[in-house]
């Protein structure tokens, strides 16, 4: 017995059969239409999954169910999706159409808290009953694990754990809130330090990432900073006490074993998470006998989305 | 069966039988002696449940066992008070003292996550199953319920929700961060505010709030804004801006079903409810098909921490 998770992203949807020790079988994968209506792409996906099913000679019976990971909010009991910002969908009922179009049973969670539930049963969070995971990428999002669990929050619209203001009249953040924490620690956030501090220091080594990488982009101040800019060192530290300050207030809020850090700006490894463990370690306020909380990697990496939304059958 | 719920406060301890109802029997209270060691006060406790349960006529196979709520931090599990603040307790074994002093089953918790049991399982958070309790008086406290249960973090160190920072750099916390919640919401916050108003302002309402409270305390700015006082009203305002955006993190965090509001600030009740309702409302983000979060005040007052104590057996 497996299910199949699929991971629904701003430009392709992946899916693979997940095994209930968490085990990735062989990927199929489909690109999103940008023409195509929310109906077409949903049909083209229960297509793939049909085609896929029927290559792999599985049998149905086999099939526990499949489980979707969308980006943007969801009704995740009606099985609707409210809202995708990224895909323009709305008001989309996923679960019915695919389960008619495949005839196996179908749910849904929003893309950080399949990755959330991937990580928590089968990596970086496996030892552990209360999990946070911070995906920082174009926004800051992630999943709260309460005692194994999904927390989702009432229909589904929890956990939008970047959207917390650290900054009372601060930055505009997109979702209309002034000094959310997504303002201050998102992907274009930094990509928009970096491009004022360029303007305003022509010498900075900044320029030299933009050669680099093609563009501008969110790796360009901590490559810049190992070149010796001081821009660049200055934008960092920003980051990591902004970041680090997010941190403390989840873990006050929840106080969990671990934290697991996900998504692009994630990929720095190391490099980060040193700084952010010293910023919170000499900042574990005052209170006595509290215990640390462990700032980790995904283990799961890009799998992580389409484990944990197969491991909703788990 | 019912159990015996605790409440030790700053300056009193007081307790009661309460039914599987929630209904409260005859309260006992013990002052709390400022010169007596941690562990006579405890003994003193012990001595009182067990007159308590003479006086009453209680058969001990009728009791389920006693809870307590503790303020402070405790390993709940181990049964360990690990430090308290406002009694200057250290690692004090209560739950082992106790049960050893009255032979009964004991159960300990925080008494802000005592209160928030209280009142999602017996007053306004019983008809929901995601419920926040939030307690503004001398700091910023409150409880996490998750789908009916209490949650309370890794070794009980969770739900710390007032140390949350809204202001990077911000104001001085007493936990040592600055910015917190806390910092800006509490009564001694509020009090602060009033204190500069009327040393720049000798013309202020505040001061007659001072002559009919018999000192300044945290009604002044409610009372003085009532009065029409403009200083006050400012005060107010920035109240309900910093106390609604911690809420409305809150909201985006959790996206519980309701915010329970307790502690002595919230006995401005409507007067400050409505504006908090508004202030969120308006600033419900840009995420269609949010759930609205319900701002309700506690329907337990002051008995809801001795229920919630005691519920730790239901």
């Amino acid at each position: 017995m497996f299910a199949i998770g699929v991971d629904i992203g701003g430009t392709s949807i992946k899916g693979a059969a997940i095994s209930k020790e968490g085990k990735v079988g062989e990927v199929f994968s489909l690109p999103i239409d940008k023409n195509a209506t929310q109906e077409e792409i949903i049909y083209q996906l229960i297509d793939s999954i049909n085609n896929y099913i029927k290559e792999q000679g599985f049998k149905k019976e086999d099939i526990l169910g499949i489980g979707c990971g969308i980006p943007g909010v969801s009704d995740t009991k009606a099985g609707v999706v409210t809202y995708s910002n990224n895909l323009q969908w709305y008001e989309l009922p996923i679960v019915k159409m695919i389960e008619e179009g495949t005839g196996l049973p179908v749910r849904i969670t929003n893309d950080a808290n399949a990755a959330a539930l991937g990580e928590a049963k089968f990596g970086a969070g496996k030892k552990f009953k209360n999990i946070l995971t911070v995906a920082i990428g174009t926004g800051v999002g992630g999943g709260i694990i309460i005692d194994g669990k999904l927390y989702e929050g009432n229909l589904g619209k929890g956990a939008e754990i970047g959207h917390m203001v650290v900054v009372v009249d601060g930055e505009l953040c997109t979702c209309g809130r002034l000094g959310c924490l997504e303002a201050y620690c998102s992907a274009p956030a930094l990509i928009k330090a970096c491009q004022k501090a360029m303007d305003a220091h022509p010498d900075s080594k900044l320029f030299d990432t933009v050669k680099k990488f093609g563009k501008l982009d969110a790796r360009a101040p901590f490559e810049a900073e190992r070149m010796g800019d001081p821009y660049a060192h200055e934008i960092v530290e920003t980051y990591v006490k902004y970041l680090g300050e997010g941190l403390l207030n989840y873990f006050n809020i929840f106080r969990p074993e671990i934290v697991v850090m996900t998504g692009g700006v994630s990929n720095e490894g190391e490099y980060l998470f040193k700084r952010l463990r010293q910023y919170s370690k000499e900042r574990y306020h005052g209170f006595r006998g509290t215990p640390e909380v462990l700032i980790m990697p995904s283990e799961l990496g890009y799998d992580a989305g389409k484990i944990g939304a197969a491991s909703l059958f788990f």
